[in-house]
């Protein structure tokens, strides 16, 4: 399946953090961290673990800009 | 300001495309390209430019993963 | 690929608008309608066109409740 | 009130898990399931029980599309 | 009904901006300003105009923090 | 850094609930309360406390209108 999602950024899970509803999933991607914050349902769906290879996927309307 | 938002990436803006209300910037990260969509009045008010130092800046709570 | 995406729901393209960044795709599911804001190159990129089956793809964070 | 939302999926609470801060509400929408993620404080300020007739509400930005 | 969203921002319509697919609306709130990017359906189906009392709402996991 | 993010709203924090892995931060914003929901660990980095100034920072794309 393609998605419309433009940002599909690879990567190494680097660390997971777990709660009762939501889980912090900490992805290296080159030399900088993305941070995803999703369902623990999700994490445990995927079966996401530390060392796993994952994509972050992001829509471009959730991208702000800094200059 | 520091901000709350989890995922700061740096990077240089590429290309850029401009509507009547909305714009979408194109910043090269690393090896990898983020797409931004934000409102035209957001591009000329920051003034971004094609060649630009920018931060592409997501809340975690935007962020999915793909396995 | 399988993604943390919790809601993914079937449905049938039934109408197209585009602008010069953004698309909106309009999606019957069952018997109620999705409407989808995405980028015109991702439109472009998938290729989608009225009649297509998709999977509208929404985060949980995203969904609020009315009661 | 009206709301600017495009997507409003008639449903009913099938499920609900709470967390200290966040709420999973787990939502039948024909024969399709919602996922939603809202503050525990929405869940008790609306009253939200499994059964309840609910409204998932959606922008059309939040809702990327797979093909 | 009620909304699990819980931000809700009243306000009055000052300008509005309007593209092909997307428009931009811009709320006084207190005094301060709210910009709100919805599609140009749901401005024209709430018959969205300059000076309507409106309100805006946010969902809390969309709102960040500067210190 | 100056931020594409359109609102920017000046305000006090008037009380904190932390959980495991989110946050919410409940800010007065003039006589209205803004909620926001940042992970626990932004809550620390910005060492976020009850009487801070902070800025409730929300991209217009995540705006929705009721009218």
């Amino acid at each position: 399946m393609k998605v419309s999602v433009r940002n599909k950024l690879k990567g190494t899970v680097e660390d997971i953090k777990v709660g009762q509803v939501m889980a912090e999933v900490f992805v290296k991607v080159g030399d900088q961290r993305i941070v995803s914050v999703i369902t623990k349902d999700a994490l445990d769906d995927l079966d996401i673990k530390v060392g796993d290879e994952v994509v972050a996927l992001i829509k471009s309307t959730s991208v702000a800009i800094g200059k």
